[in-house]
């Protein structure tokens, strides 16, 4: 099988950078576009990020000598896809909210589905918001997206914001175990990498934290709703439950964002020991098709009362697994615990690219 | 009027220091006698201290050439009492908690006053637990624990641990104002200087954070409840409300605690507008009657959205202050804020001085 | 006497809040002029900084609520000067090189005296590079300066680099003794808060170092050898030695820059004991003469061998000591050791502060 | 091809866990022996690190479930060895420094080859200081070693001190084409993992550096005078060149030393460009003869004005190369660079698993 050829929008930020390591060796797809600010616009990748390389882990070289192309062009992308060189595209472009839409959008128009990790198009009623575990069954509603807009080849899917991806899988699994969620009080420890590059000041950090970050308590209560919500009427709509409070801070850490999560669940309250046996024998849709970023394992429980640590284990089977630990009763609610996961990976480019795994498992990509 | 002659056990230690420099002016209290372990017995306490001091600000001239005494031998206090160089002690001694508790009821039994930093005789039921502006008045149980054990002019309190005095004032403020408080889930993120010298290796904080702190989680359910308490048969009765559950980590910062706090009333429910009026209008005992140690506004609201931080904020009013941030509805419970406070000096050092004056004040010190 | 009336210029920056905070008491000088960008121009200096407020202590009252004005518009400052509220500004600016040179100048030929902590004007040969211990007979530059440019009472006073503040002291002091000093090699560890805010991403810095800071090298080579220079033809011409190497980088700390210095004396070479002596006896023209804002000893060895540390040491003497340890014989040169100051203190407002002192003193402002 | 079993003595140590990993899935050796201090002996290895476990890659599952042995027991080795489990051992033990020299030589009495990461015998002269690349003729001593002592089978080897093999590769390779080096000064900014786990303190490195490492100034200037040295009456001499001045601080990051050198030249001095040429075109034995654990270049230059950096470069090659960056002219001596290497891996684990690789490749080991 030959690989699908896939180009990145915003191929130079933070978010960019790691789609494109992450795709270094990927079996079914292969970086051929790479799209950026007008700045970067006619560089080679190597040039045009030169100095601000943010990983530790480098490009594959075919990719260094990708020319750059202006991200805002959408013919550009058009003409690579004539050419067989961008069959769908990455977004992680690092605009303004009305003109990431509007530009996603001409995209999808002109026939290129876009994989996006931007946060324009959580909240628009026919574009599903997928965590490839969680609801993979979302992306029925990709036919009624291109219908309704008059859309051939092109439609848009969006991951939700890091934060939640932290806990949103053991919530599910619980839930499809029959244990009903009802309430949900988190408190989120988040990495600097999650504001891009540059980012959160040294200044903000060192000897620090900062007990808010912009928009993101809003994102982590409603987002889940959306993502537990059903497909009626060519719309997403919205669960009501579970009814979540979140208080999110940035902390002095790179990668890897850390929850503490306590929650009451409906009528049928799992034991401490049912909890962990949902959670060791949980597999997704991904794990069950073997999809080759989809982690062995997505949950993986630790034992040790000090654990998870974000430094030892945010890259649990390659940054792909949420890592938990300290499941202990509540002294309010039923439960509670702490979990992390990779924001970089899991959390932005590792689970877009799981979306696109499931998108042509389900023959929404060729 | 002359000053009152005071001893610190644990001299060396952080939070011996800690004791030293805030005493370095105060009006009221002299350091004239220092103890330690045997190790530093017999040496004057700068050469203790040399190549150990962890504080920027430095001792007195006249503290650093006390000569240091073994805290285990409780005669060398009875001598110095006796020559009127220590008519009282701060214990922040760092042993096991049997021996801090008995060596702590030979000092009292012995005549000599104890002011506690340490958590042995936290559960002691005739042992108040005490935070100078919210349970003064269990001081009241010091001459019935002194008859009961047949002590004389010695006696034991306490202060709670660090974590929780980062929320006990503004609860306390609105308790006080006829909010009854019934549910508490917070969740803390506290410094470093917590755990002692050395305490947490650089290993485990740097990029990292831990998510445990032994016992503390405990500690912080279960204080509040013996400091809301009753005096009943000469016991503290612990309170049945508010009903708490904390979630502890270490993260890497040098002093100051934070705490994301979600809270549910009773019926009776204040608006966001009255919890700031009841806050910014609060004055404990120490207030009222101007302790040295005490912050002139107990309770510091900030409005804006990025604060409280604990660089910026821990050193508010000699860092005694706590300071808070965020107050909003809480999508689960009624409100939630974020609240700070310095660790080491109101919620250690500071905090048993201010209970130092509060027991001078009311005549248990002379 | 009735305090000088100063102005700021860049009064919202970094800098700009150190000097504010530094002024609150100061005896000789009241703030009673800010300036910053037109963004910040119109608003009460407390709104201009709310949210971005960086330092633990705060500003004095009455400058929260003074108007800032532009400070790209000289006439401004003019007419405070006019009414009293402004005999001399300290420019904080951080604009290019060439405007903030024409700006100051425009200030100076205004009539208002410039002391300046921007880099612009540090190679113009007839502006003094000061430091108060090191150069104040520089000064002397002055009169030639206004009378080649045709300026009354307005001048240009800049002060060096923050890095070189490190070791110039001690080495001055060394020089001043009678030890000719030839070579140095010096490795500078530099605080993030030398990059103003936002300065350096916490990405740069958590578990990192950045082994480069532009230009800094090139400054810390080359200004002391026109701080020690003479003055010759109404300018000031540089010293030709010491030749000095110097390796500057960032590291992962607030403030404190902190200096390896190696070091080659001409033939006289003094011992180790020797050096201790000259720095623990030296004192400057603003030790002598008492200025509020000077150090009692501005060179501070500590001999406990881990000192210093940024931390601990930095705010010796209200931040305006430079603390040093490790002297010790050098394998290649003569001698070697570590030496530390604070950046945003003695090497920069503190700094600028203490230039006015000194030209106050001289009768150079009144 | 059968793997040759080893043993780890200090397994469950730091060193000891890179060990593990770095061998997970050798080519050549395999671990079957594992041994710690008495406090470990009896358990698994995976319950005697449970807790402790410093890294995020994890042990192989078969040596989970090795028993731990006592390491001061050489009799468990012995038997090891005749069962063939153990046919050498990397000590990796942290004792003092003369129970290390001993156990280690009471190990090479007993036949069994000793590889060694402790500097207990790093100035003993028939032992040498391996740098695979530097010095791999230094072998030669062992039968040497061996005659003389009434060694069979057994013999010590041992490498350097980490923070010297930032940059003893690059001197070498100078050396090696031709240019003489006579004077180095060096600082250095080491990361804590140098000093083990617990080792450094948080409340040392948060906002903070530790201007000194004991002894390690002493271990930077001597130990390459060995490794340059030559064998001569069966002793190992050492060179008179280069004379060395060592600067070690600790810096606040995790993994990565940082060496900023300034060097100077004897008479035939190489230009800018002929350096780099020496370096990119360098290689050692190890790379000629593809050892496993060797980097493809040892010697990676950047040419980035802000590279190398720790978090990002110490992973490069392994972790094993050396990379330099910001090489110029040095005002004082010939010319300056910036050189970082991963110091448990290359300058610890990896370097003694290279070294064992070149003793295999040269016989002394089956």
């Amino acid at each position: 099988m030959s690989k699908i050829p896939v180009g990145i929008l915003g191929a130079t930020g933070m978010v960019g950078q790691q789609y494109i390591t992450l795709l270094n060796d990927h079996p079914w797809f292969d970086v051929r576009y790479v799209a950026a600010s007008p700045r970067s616009a006619g560089k080679k990748y190597e040039e045009a990020v030169a100095g601000r390389w943010q990983l530790s882990k480098t490009y594959a070289p075919h990719v260094g000598s990708i020319k750059v192309e202006d991200a805002n062009d959408v013919s550009c992308a058009v003409s690579a896809f004539k050419k067989k060189k961008c069959a769908f595209v990455f977004s992680a472009l690092e605009m303004g909210k009305d003109e990431t839409s509007a530009l996603e959008e001409a995209y999808a128009a002109a026939g290129i589905p876009v994989i996006s990790n931007a946060s324009a198009h959580r909240w628009t009623p026919d574009v599903p918001v997928l965590i490839a575990e969680v609801n993979p069954h979302h992306t029925d509603i990709i036919p009624m997206q291109q219908k309704k807009r008059g859309w051939k080849n092109g439609f848009i899917v969006v991951k939700p914001n890091c934060s939640i991806q932290t806990y949103m899988i053991p919530l599910h699994a619980l839930v499809q175990a029959g244990f009903l969620i009802k309430k949900i009080i988190v408190t989120t420890m988040q990495a600097v990498s999650g504001a891009g590059y540059p980012g959160v000041p040294s200044l903000d950090t060192i000897d620090n934290l900062i007990p808010y970050i912009g928009g993101e308590e809003e994102k982590s209560e409603m987002e889940p709703l959306k993502i537990f919500g059903t497909i009626l009427n060519e719309e997403i709509q919205n669960a009501v439950m579970p009814k979540i409070s979140a208080c999110c801070n940035r902390v002095p850490l790179t990668d890897g964002h850390t929850a503490c999560v306590s929650l009451a669940f409906g009528l049928k309250k799992p034991s401490i020991e049912e909890i962990k046996k949902v959670w060791a024998s949980y597999k997704g849709l991904p794990q069950e098709n073997n999809f080759p970023m989809a982690p062995k394992q997505p949950i993986v429980y630790r034992e040790e009362n000090n654990r998870p640590q974000p430094r030892k284990d945010r890259d649990t089977d390659k940054g792909m697994a949420v890592v938990i630990g300290r499941l202990r009763p509540c002294n309010v609610f039923d439960i509670r615990f702490t979990a992390l996961s990779h924001n970089t990976v899991r959390g932005a480019a590792g689970g877009g690219i799981l979306n696109a795994e499931l998108l042509k498992f389900k023959g929404f990509l060729r």
